[in-house]
């Protein structure tokens, strides 16, 4: 009896200790994450990146000198950047009055866990692809429920076309042709899964032909953020991985060129 | 017998739990950390923020409207913006040729422990005080040895000066005055101690009267990145957590605004 009394303590340790190792449960704040994979989602910004073509705005992220080491003893340079640029966070106060600005979003929103569906297949056919309901539901099959409070990113495989013509994907009507997230899709994530935000490895995440971003007003009407022009993708397990999307907390700002990173 | 067998699978087991649970250990890529809590060390950048003066340097943030809801049913902006301004990351190509610009900083260097060594009563007392050898050896005694690949953050006490003259200090001859590292701090911490990076809640990790950034070139020289106008720093463990040093990856900059985060 008296064995059977230590052997009872100790599961009881064991089942404390298993509590408190929640290594292999949804990530989020709160819970214990590993750090033995890092892998960045950020694309380096420099002049060249490709850019959603709008009136009247024409240049694309400069960097300029102010100061030389050669000259100045020193290097330094300002930049010409707008908060639509590169691999960047959207915050809802891009299409909705009176919704948060990116300073305002909180970090606990922010560092949470990310599922990756993978749409390659039909996008390598389709520029138009869109990532439906249907394939967040064959995603659930395979990989268990979106966790609460998860960023969902769409892999399109459009990372290939970064320094070629199909990344913007304009036509002779000018028309811009990417994949991205159907709106039902959104509104799905919206309503039905506990969503902190989502992602794109494209420009923008609803599809290029929409010009009027009806995915944006759904995802904003929310209050959630976006993050466009994501890199490694196909880098980070479908699930299990923890997301830090690290925004610049700027002031009233719409959006802003942010680090990206993925812990696991 | 065959209860001491069981007993001593339970205890393996309990054992193998324990080493995978390394929640009360120096905090490292490759280890476990827990987010219970999240501190933001990053202040809003608005264009207010103090700057250090710099000939022919005048202007400070400035965020530029491009697009509103009233007018372009869309809000965006476009900053203008240089890489030494608000809660920003150092590179060490800023004072020294063919060292690391910003996004060459590795993502495993920006993810590390990181320890506060508080100078607030010294730095109450004179806006020159400067972080010694010796407060690092104070610290050590009471908080243990700096964990490796540390960043290793001065607390100063001065960002209640934040919207004060004395955040700058400008004396009558346009000398600067705030309290910083001293470079022979900055030397043992590079020399006897692997740190990741420094950090201060000050306009610059030299002191301000130092104008020829001697420690620096002392940091950059040594390949390490270091972080200013850090915010919270009283509102984090003097050890324990981890900090997340999120740099914006812009190409070849020597700089940029951040969003740095505890985790604990
Ligand atoms: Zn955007
Ligand atoms: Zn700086």
């Amino acid at each position: 009896m008296k064995m059977k009394a230590i052997l009872s303590g100790i599961t009881f340790f064991v089942i404390i200790f298993l509590a408190g190792c929640t290594r292999e449960q949804p990530k989020d704040v709160g819970t214990t994450i590993r750090i033995d994979n890092i892998v960045d989602l950020t694309h380096t910004l420099t002049s060249d990146f490709p850019f959603i073509p709008v009136k009247k705005l024409t240049y694309p992220f400069a960097l300029i000198p102010m100061a030389t080491l050669k000259d100045n003893g020193v290097e330094a340079n300002s930049w010409k950047i707008h908060e639509h640029l590169g691999t960047h966070t959207d915050a809802p106060n891009h299409f909705i009055a009176n919704q948060k600005s990116l300073d305002q979003l909180e970090l606990k929103d922010l560092i949470v866990p990310v599922v990756v569906i993978d749409i390659e297949e039909k996008a390598s056919k389709n520029s138009d692809a869109v990532l439906t309901v249907e394939d967040i539901m064959t995603f659930e099959k395979a990989f268990g429920k979106i966790p609460d409070h998860a960023c969902v990113m769409m892999y399109s495989g459009w990372e290939k076309h970064l320094r070629d013509s199909l990344f913007v994907g304009l036509d002779s009507q000018q028309v811009k042709h990417y994949p991205g997230f159907s709106n039902d899709a959104i509104k799905f994530l919206v309503e039905e899964r506990n969503i902190a935000g989502i992602g794109v490895d494209v420009l923008s995440f609803d599809p290029g032909i929409d010009e009027n971003y009806t995915g944006h007003k759904t995802l904003f009407e929310a209050g959630k953020w976006g993050v466009e022009c994501v890199a490694n993708l196909d880098k980070i397990p479908k699930t299990g991985a923890t997301v830090i999307v690290a925004a610049p907390k700027v002031g009233k700002a719409t959006g802003g060129f942010s680090r990206i990173i993925a812990v696991w």
